[in-house]
């Protein structure tokens, strides 16, 4: 990759042009696998999810599981770890790295965007967009509807209520809920015993 | 259904493994359903919406529609009354009971979650879930985008605005919204006459 | 048109009922055109989608796109100028006019609209429905998940946060969040250099 090439900007969060040819060609890619995982039959999904999620993303840990339908925009820039799954309708703009750790739950339609926009109406109309990557740590559990903007870290041990819109970055072992999205409470849950264990 | 089964323990809300055979094939017959219903042409839609929703829930009333896509987990926990009517793109996450009354209109993208998982890291790595019912009274009218959590109950004669986050219930006749949702006033329009009928 | 036809009365925002023949025509109209718009293949879109686009909006500038998926209910009371960008799974409801200017961007899973239900639970038994235009203006930015109310109005260079809840009408130059959504600050950035051109 070039240094001074619209992919090498994109990645570091500067300024870019999306309509260049190279990034034109890997959205292209990451279609046609989207196609193919949306459109897979109930029957063939035990079977099809998980090598097209292999090709779609960078790189995938064992056990994980995206539900159809699912949106992003290369694919190339997203790693989960391990037990990795990820319900109904989820949408991550990964024009920078998403990394997620392992056993990450995601519920529907959560939306994870490094996408960004110039806030200059000049800028955005000669077709500046730009970025910010995205981390989740181990063991986090999203609620639905979760919107997670350009840049923010999610620590480890953390539950995210469900239609939280996260603009700033949350710590480790907390629960954290509201739009905007704060911190409620300690997670300290670690030490909690199964409820109904017969 | 034996009541130590994992499908007892879900609907009872108790913490339970979703990977059971018993509801891993519950869940297909769903998925086929539901696969058949968003792949409705729309010259077929008014003769094949009913009988497949007929279908995929456990009871409907008369007069129930629902615009695909449409989501949910296994269809036979739910029940609508008569009148239902469901916009585009509305998610339900049955694994427990939703029971929705007469005259229930959703918009799109509104998001029903029975479904939950321990806030314990360690119960979700081995696998855990649990949830908690959801009722929905008559007279109902949920703005789209709505999420609404485990265990609430909206009650009769409700308006909940677009994009409400509903974590507690909803008494009868009033409006609600906001994230949390919070009730805004009485809904005293159960007199308000026709505002322009010729 | 007739002007004590439902479709008038719609139009006007005056109570109507949907089921009303001529409308039901132009919502199949509207389907058609949808269902070719969210079934044309990866290779296809350059080519296909903008003259779906065309076909679908009463009227559209130059250099417009939509991604599909796509959800509206008429299709034809929609407007929209030059460089108009849609992501992901957005949708408009358009029961009355939505006019949106030119250089207008919209994240993934952003919903207009227009269409309204009465508050009186007696009125939406009969089948009344109603609705409010929209418009939006100019070099305008509206982050993924927001929801847009009947009747607001969005001014020129105006960014819109992500998740927002925009109940009522945003002014000229600023940047507006929340739910509801409120104006945070001025968008001075008119006068923003390049950050990081080479």
């Amino acid at each position: 990759m070039e240094e001074d090439s619209m992919k090498a900007k994109m990645l570091r969060g500067e300024l870019y042009i999306a309509t260049d040819p190279e990034l034109a060609a890997e959205r292209m890619r990451c279609r046609e696998i989207l196609w193919e995982l949306n459109s897979v039959a109930p029957k063939h999904a035990q079977q099809q999810i998980p090598t097209l999620v292999s090709r779609l993303f960078a790189n995938v840990g064992k056990n994980v599981w995206v539900e159809p339908p699912f949106r992003c925009d290369y694919g190339k820039n997203i790693t989960v770890g391990d037990n990795f799954y990820c319900n109904f309708d989820c949408c991550f703009l990964d024009v920078c790295q998403i990394n997620v750790g392992s056993n990450v739950l995601l519920g529907p339609a959560v939306q994870v965007y490094t996408a960004s926009h110039p806030l200059s109406a000049s800028l955005r109309r000669e077709g500046y967009e730009d970025g910010s990557p995205i981390t989740i740590g181990n063991d986090v559990w999203i609620g639905g509807g979760a919107i997670l903007l350009p840049g923010v870290s999610i620590g480890s041990n953390v539950v995210i209520g469900a239609g939280s819109v996260v603009t700033k970055s949350i710590p480790d072992n907390v629960i954290a809920a509201g739009n905007p999205c704060k911190v409620l409470r300690p997670n300290a849950s670690h030490r909690e015993p199964p409820r109904q264990e017969t």
